[in-house]
Order: structure tokens, then C-alpha cells, then sequence
């Protein structure tokens, strides 16, 4: 089941820390929801391309056509990929997930801004703050933290033909719970609705299919993040329909937005172009095209069956480890992506995190994920609860998470396993010894 | 005067490209002013930190912590190439300089949208379409291109303090022309106002100092762009006041923006974390601190006084060839960087810059680069003329680019000077032959 023919594929892997003890030991990287290390393949590709790197779209130079040919070929890789229709999709490149949904905000407001916006209870900060413009309801999640399709379809009763668009992770960053985005793609559009996926952690994970335009389980807008699987070049995306950002301004104007600009007139040109304004990242278009490709090459079914292995693996070992709380345990493996946060009692979030760093050269993320409401229901805060600290600026709650890609291993586990243990036998040790080093 | 080491620091100089006639030749690249080549050593460090790239500012993990120390210490980097006191003022990454003007137009939007924005007649696109949510107005430029400080007070004058902010090119992307940001500065200052310097083209050919806080001479806003210095991974900057963006919302919201949220409370934390909403471009961040580390290793007054002697060898030669004309011959070259705009009497734009391509495998621009109200100011173009264009949609006016970066070489004019001197004597051959070609 494991396959180290994977770790062979990215870069740094072998790459030995410190520890507190002075000893160096290889890094193991547990933050793969936050960032991912590059392919081999990504690196490569960029100095194999670099040499030919030249302005695109607007120059006649030999190398300025081969950069706009293989900037404007990652969009079609790109939606090949999630199985969009190219004729009628398009890709705009964008720095990050975040930005693609800051975009989609904007460029939507003045069609959408008197109608309804559905988030949901377990989004990132990033699908959440910049909806908050519009009219904005919360779709509930379960004691597990799992959303509840039931309660789509009653708010898309309830607002009556109000709401322009449903937006939901694909997967959550926090207990890595996968929606299911068919079917709530079925239920949103049964109420002539829309719906956007924040796909961040899910596409790097699992199979994801935009289905055909007129599928009923059509996925209308998804947004990624080239850094969140192996390209870390500064490159995200967001993929939509191209009649929807037809003859609206873009929401950031300039250098490639235009036709014609005159001191009291402007056209503005077709999208993606128009919704990308100033020189693109041809780079970053580059790295997330390759990525996509090694990706493809590997398999995405290939990588999920793996990392769910893992992630198995992982949570049989953890929950043989006394006073460990993960958040949560009753999520099936085929539920959630390769996601895990838990606590250990009495152990604050921020000293774990320390101890897995300094004691076995794990990196592991703590806190609330950017994610504070979905972690405050997870955590059963009452809201006097969060007031508080808001008000006293006191200690942020928070989980610790740790989070596999596809080159992670069962070894890098164990070592996991065994720093918990010998943490929960010797709890105010490692407290004393952690808690107030920076 | 040639220095051929500059030339050795640059990736991809030496790559051959075809000719028409299937020949090939060394690529000469004259568009420095949309995209440079990388430095080599920007794409070595690039390879030599990819191994430790990890998340950045909230994780205890050994990479994440190299990660955000290395990403931060760009900032210092920055502000130190630019002599902006670090204590007051702050680096916001950005994608280019097109994300960075528009984000500053939209965070000062609440505090000046009922006053007035000084923009000049010689602006790219960049730096007036994202102020014209603003009331706007244009400070005049001559015939010769260059701007006219006796109008921007002028128009400081007649506003009588409504002006809330004069944003202005450091150096033209059109004629090179660079202005008098100081003179510029000292005049704004006395009226109250604050000033906006769009470095994109000035910062990579130029000594800048933004000199300090309280001198009148001080640039209050500067932005430019890494991929146009040497560092093309998707990175630019503004430099503002940190005061000026502390307790306003960001323009895009989302992951690494706030303290504190939930569904109806939001803490924004302090810029630049505030207004760098998502995963941030740590490559880009690396690459653009390593581009100035090498650049000051340089020197910028040796690039500019190299660069400045291959524009007046140029000027000189292309003076001499019969039908060419150049916008503006009047500018001398110390009042410019190294950009020369011209046209091939009755030879079209485009059809030159093929010529250029296919017969000297050089790199040119054409067209209006990004900048319609200055290029129709040059072609002395009526309103009826533009609307006319506008209305047929008819083959659209333009002007030829050459703009130079460090390491072009006197070899390399000698080579465009030949071919435009066989383009002049048989005009109608190369037209014939070139018109049709995409």
C-alpha cells in the first residue's frame, strides 16, 4: 500500500531539522492543508522553462508567443482536469483560492446584491468574510461538524427564490469532512440557484468533476490553489462560466482589461482577460499545469485510496491514545480527506504543536484554522463563551491538525504515535518545558 | 562602457530562435519594459530554498519558521532599496503593480471617495482606470510627452484642497520619459496632499528614494513590480504608511486578515497580514528580495548610466535612418529610462514589429502599450479620430517599443539598426511579406 515511489516525486523530502535536543532528524510535514512542498516535476519545469519566459499576449517576440502558448494551455489542462467544458468554462488565474472568491464576490454584486447569499457553517474565513457584503444565512452543520443538506433545502424554501448562489467547501480544512457537492449542487439547482465549491482542499485530494453544464450535479464555479498541491508558484484559480463576467466591468482594472480606453470612455476586453488585470503570473500557470499533469500521471483515485489508507491508519493509532479528543472521530474515512485535528487534555493547542516540532521534527498547525465559527461549534462554545475571549483577549481556542499529502508515510506516523504517548504519560513535563518558548 | 558581466547574470540570453527563413539567431530582447528574464540568481536561490518552502506566519514547524523569516526579511530588503523607514512604513505583497494600485484606490476609497484624484495625461491604463470610481482629473503633458508640474499645481490651486491624492508615473512605459516625482512631490506636499509613484518602469532602471517621512520631497505610495526587475515569480509591492490602512477593512478579506470572527463580529488584524488576504507568494516574496540584493550589488546608478549610453546609441543610430519617427526625439536622455517608441513611415506597427521578429529574431512591442489616452496624445489624434476608431473598429493606431534591461548589448542595436536600414529601402517587400502573418 505504500508507495515510495511517491516520495520520490517532491522536493525536500529528505531535508533534516533541528531538534530541541540538538539532534537533526527529517522533517516530517503535516501541514499539507496549509501548504504543500513542490513537485520535483514543478522545479524541473520551471528552469527547463524559465530561459523562454517573455512577456504574453501582446508580443510578436519568438518567446513571447511560446509563454502565451503555454500560459494559455494550463487553462485547458486546468479544466480538463475537473472535467469542465471548455467551450463554455474559462479559467482566470488568480494568487489563491482567497482572491478567486474575493473576485467572484465582486464581479456577482451588482446582479446579486439584493438577493440571498447561502454559506455554510464550516467554511474557511475565505468563503465566508467576503459573502458578508451580501445577505448572507449559514447553512447548518451536525454535532459532527457535518453540513446538513436538509437545511439547504429548507433555507432555499424558506428565502423563496431569493438566493442567487450556494457556497460550500468541498471539503472542510479543519475535520477534512468532504461534502457532498452533487448533491448539493442537485438541491441548489432544483431552486434555480447557483453553486460555487471552495475546492482548496478537496481538489488536491479526490476526484473532482464540474460534470456537464447542463447535469443537474453541475458544479457552476470552482475555486483551487496551485500551493495546496505541489505548485507553490503563487497561481489559484477560479473556473466559471464565461457569458456569467461577459460585459461587466472587471473588479480589478488596468494593464489587459481593455479594448479602448479614451479619458471618458473605456471597452472592456473579453474574460479571461479582462478579469486579469496587469502581467499574469506566467510561472505560477506554468507550475499548477505541471502539477496537474504529475498529478493526472499518478492518478487522483490512486491518491485518494492512499492517503484515505493513512489517514485510517493514523486515527486506529490515535484513538488508542488516552486522553487524545479528535475532532471528529465518528467521520468515516471515505467522509473526509486526509484531515485530522484533535486535543490532548490539559495540553494547550499552541504547546503540542511546539512539542511535535521540537521533540520529533513534525510539523503540525494549531488554532482555529481560519476558520474561528466552525471550530467554536466544534469546541460547543456558547456564545458568552466567544464574547468573553473577544473580550478579554485571552487564550485563542483552537485544535491541533495534521494533514497528509500523498507523499506522507506510515513511518512518519508512527513517529507521531510515539512522541503522544510518551507526551500523555508525561504531560506537565513537556508543559513546563514548551509552553513558553516562542 | 559595455559590460559584458551584467550579461552573464541573466537566465536564457544565450537561447537561439527561428527566423522566417528557418534560420537561427541569438533572441534579442527589447521588451524589458513588459517582462524581464530572470536573474540567475533569483532562479538559484528559487531552487536552493524550494527544499524548506513551507507555510508561512502560523506554524511551529523548522520550515514554516525558515519560511516566515525569510518571506518577512523581504520586506526589510525592500524598504531599504527604496530608503523608506521601515519603522512607519510597511510592504504589501501583491501580484503585480495593477493589484497594487487597485488595492490602494480601494482602501483610501472610504476615507477620499467625495474628494478629488490628480492622474496625468501619460498614465498605463493601471494607474487611472482603478481611480476613476474617484472624481478624477488629468494632469496635462506637452507635446513632447512630458508632464507639465506647472498644471498639477494648477489644478492643485483651483481644487482649493480637495485634492486627496496626485498619482503619477515614476517613468513613462511609452517614451521613457521619467518625471520629477521629488518637484513633484514638494508641490503635492504643499497643498496637503499625498503623492502615489507608479515605479513600475522607473524602480528597475533608476536609483529611487522615497527620502524621509517629513521631507516634502517624500513619496508617500510607491508600487512596482518584481517580474519587470529580474524576478518574474509573481510578485509586486506597495509601500504605504502603515498608519494609513490600521483599522480599515482590507479590499479582499479572508484567510490571514482578521483576530477574531464569528457570524457577525470581525476583528481585522494589523496590515500587511491585514491586506495580504490568503496563502501568500513565498517564492515570489524570495525571489523579488534576491533580484535587489543583486541589483544593489550592482549598483543602480551603474545600470542606469549603462543603460542611459546604449538609449543614446540608439537614438543616435535610429536618427540616421530615413522614415523613422521617433516619440519623442526631444527628451533627453538623462529625462528618460531606457524606452524609445517609434514608426516606420507608412509601414504599420504591427507589420513592423513582425518584421523585427521574423527577420532579426528581435523582441518589440507595438500598439498602445496599455496606455490609449497618451499614445493618441503623441499621434496628435483628434476626439473625432479616436471616436471614429472606436466606432469602426478599425485597425488601431500604435507606435513600435524598444525598451532595453542591463544586459542588452550594443550588438544587439547594431542588429535592429541593420535590419530597419534593409527595412527602409524596400518597404513594400517586407510589407507584402509580413502584413498577412499572425
Amino acid at each position: 500500500m505504500v508507495n515510495p515511489k511517491y516520495r520520490n516525486l517532491i522536493v525536500g523530502v529528505n531535508t533534516k531539522v533541528p531538534l530541541f535536543n540538538g539532534e537533526y532528524v527529517q522533517a516530517a510535514n503535516f501541514d499539507n492543508a496549509a501548504t504543500t512542498p513542490s513537485f520535483i516535476s514543478v522545479a524541473n519545469k520551471i528552469m527547463r522553462f524559465l530561459p523562454w519566459y517573455s512577456s504574453v499576449h501582446r508580443g510578436f517576440g519568438y518567446k513571447s508567443q511560446i509563454s502565451t502558448k503555454i500560459y494559455e494551455e494550463a487553462r485547458d489542462i486546468i479544466l480538463n482536469f475537473v472535467n469542465a467544458d471548455s467551450k463554455t468554462n474559462t479559467v482566470i488565474f488568480v494568487k489563491n483560492t482567497t482572491e478567486a472568491i474575493n473576485k467572484l464576490s465582486n464581479l456577482l454584486y451588482e446582479e446579486y446584491n439584493d438577493g440571498v447569499i447561502l454559506c455554510t457553517e464550516m467554511e474557511h474565513h475565505s468563503n465566508d468574510l467576503p459573502w458578508r457584503k451580501y445577505n448572507i444565512d449559514y447553512i447548518m452543520v451536525d454535532d459532527y461538524g457535518r453540513l446538513s443538506l436538509d437545511d439547504l433545502e429548507q433555507k432555499l424554501i424558506r428565502y423563496n427564490g431569493k438566493v442567487k448562489l450556494v457556497t460550500l467547501t468541498g471539503a472542510s480544512n479543519v475535520t477534512g469532512y468532504k461534502n457532498d457537492i452533487h448533491e448539493a449542487a442537485k438541491i441548489t439547482h432544483k431552486y434555480n440557484s447557483k453553486i460555487l465549491v471552495d475546492g482548496a482542499q478537496l481538489v488536491p485530494h479526490s476526484v473532482v468533476n464540474m460534470k456537464e453544464d447542463n447535469s443537474p450535479e453541475h458544479i457552476d464555479y470552482l475555486a483551487f490553489s496551485g500551493h495546496k498541491m505541489y505548485a507553490p508558484f503563487g497561481t489559484g484559480v477560479l473556473i466559471a462560466p464565461k457569458e456569467d463576467f461577459e460585459n461587466i466591468a472587471p473588479d480589478y482594472s488596468g494593464g489587459g482589461t481593455v479594448e479602448t480606453v479614451t479619458q471618458d470612455y473605456v471597452k472592456w476586453t473579453h474574460t479571461p482577460e479582462k478579469d486579469e488585470a496587469g502581467s499574469p503570473n506566467v510561472l505560477g500557470a506554468v507550475a499548477l499545469g505541471i502539477a496537474i499533469e504529475t498529478l493526472s500521471l499518478i492518478g487522483m483515485k490512486n491518491i485518494e485510496v492512499y492517503e484515505r489508507y493513512l489517514t485510517d491508519y493514523t486515527l486506529k493509532n490515535l484513538r488508542n491514545i488516552p486522553d487524545i479528543k479528535l475532532y471528529y472521530d465518528a467521520v468515516n474515512s471515505d467522509e473526509r480527506i486526509s484531515i485530522i485535528s484533535f486535543n490532548i487534555k490539559n495540553i494547550p493547542h499552541e504547546t503540542t504543536a511546539k512539542i511535535l516540532s521540537y521533540e520529533a521534527g513534525i510539523a503540525a498547525r494549531n488554532g482555529c484554522f481560519c476558520a474561528h465559527p466552525y471550530v467554536q461549534r466544534l469546541l460547543h462554545m456558547t456564545k458568552e463563551e466567544v464574547e468573553d475571549r473577544i473580550r478579554t483577549d485571552s487564550k485563542k481556542p483552537g485544535l491541533v491538525r495534521i494533514s497528509f499529502g500523498l507523499y506522507n508515510t506510515v513511518e512518519e506516523v508512527d513517529r507521531l504515535v510515539y512522541i503522544l504517548n510518551k507526551v500523555v504519560k508525561n504531560k506537565q513535563y513537556y508543559i513546563n518545558k514548551y509552553e513558553k518558548i516562542e
